[in-house]
């Protein structure tokens, strides 16, 4: 488990007041860059370095409670291994004040050699960086 | 069925070349926008005078193929009503040129009372676009 | 001269329910990609052929009115040529329906050599296109 | 003087792998609510209590150098009243490892009264903000 704090701010609201709701996928992602980050690694170089693209292929969000304008919050990655090739992170975002589910759900994401355009194992360089925040608490 | 072309431009896509994923939702969202305006009402006076708000509270999409920098893009709008209070957009992203799906999804969103903020039947006068949209070809 | 019509959305506004200021920018490159594309050239294809970067050197804008939420505009770029390597676009955007300027400014654009990140003159392709864009009414 | 360390993150560049340049208005505008939040403020619900609307009617940003994909930056705000009604936040960015200079500009906010839509006085609350960042160093 891996779990990120992430302050909002004024662009990321709509004319709700609330933010954009685009925009919990993209927090999502920074959540992901920071797990590498957390395990000493920058995401983009351990990537190309392991010859390999990690497209989304599936992305799924339920919304139960709007993000206000202002508010931090905490994004909390449990990333899962679907087979040898895909990785699945399972997400929750939090309120940080109260601790309040605000939304959960998943990215998947399939390791495809950047070559061939074929889809691969995970490099082992990336399968220890998931497996060093699985391991966390 | 509702249809729109969308052109996308440098400032969708990410250093991988493409259109950043999240993206995606929001083009979900200007051919939502796309739809009441082809029934002849601008979306969010329409929601004001109506006294609804229409928060989304699921999203899901699969990425079958990535969007190129420069495509255009249809996306296809296959609006449900599930039960009194919801609507379910199911979406569909082609290529404009070769019409290659690129990705398909659904956007779910509830009706609630603007005041109270309790669930409410969809209003006749949105219910009427959608209705608009569906028998459309 | 050259205008392209854009529409806004809900994606585009903050919670002020007006388009967020830094997308101003957006939109004028969304124009000058159509300026590109009305030239019968794609801007970035066009760029890589000829081995030049265009990084954005400096912009402003004074922001006359708020573009509300859900408004047409248009964007009306004036490319000016400043020396050999350089290129000016002047642009000002107007509400589609009343025609009041909205905003006014500028983005400016070097040429830079790709492979060896000097500057340089403006390749004569690229420099057809803002012609074509200087002569067009 | 008021400097806020940001991280980018992939969702800021687009294809050429760098910042993409609207968002460093963004970057400045979150350093501008980091201002308020370490005078002991959140910007917006300081600005509604003070019934003022304070729209952007200036930007301007001279670029120097690329923001490189996962860079983290300072972002160093000069607050400068200029009369009683303006605010202009002169801004440079800088990178942060290196503290070389990437950009540097001014965004000019006006304050209007809520109700009437005239321009008034800066509220004695915001002043007293911007001076509590003005006199840090």
């Amino acid at each position: 488990m891996f779990e990120v704090r992430i302050q909002t701010y004024w662009s990321d609201v709509d004319a709700a007041g609330i933010v954009y709701y685009p925009n919990f996928f993209r927090f999502v992602e920074h959540a992901e860059e920071e797990l590498f980050r957390a395990a000493g690694k920058e995401r983009q170089p351990l990537i190309e370095e392991n010859q390999v693209w990690m497209p989304r292929v599936e992305a799924f969000s339920k919304f139960s409670k709007p993000i206000r304008h202002g508010a931090a919050i905490r994004v909390r990655l449990n990333p899962q291994f679907k087979g040898e090739k895909t990785i699945r992170y399972d997400f929750e975002i939090l309120d940080d004040a109260s601790s309040e589910k605000l939304a959960a759900g998943y990215v998947t994401v399939v390791c495809v050699d950047a070559e061939r355009f074929k889809s691969m194992p995970i490099p082992a360089a990336i399968r220890n960086v998931i497996q060093h925040a699985q391991s966390s608490t």
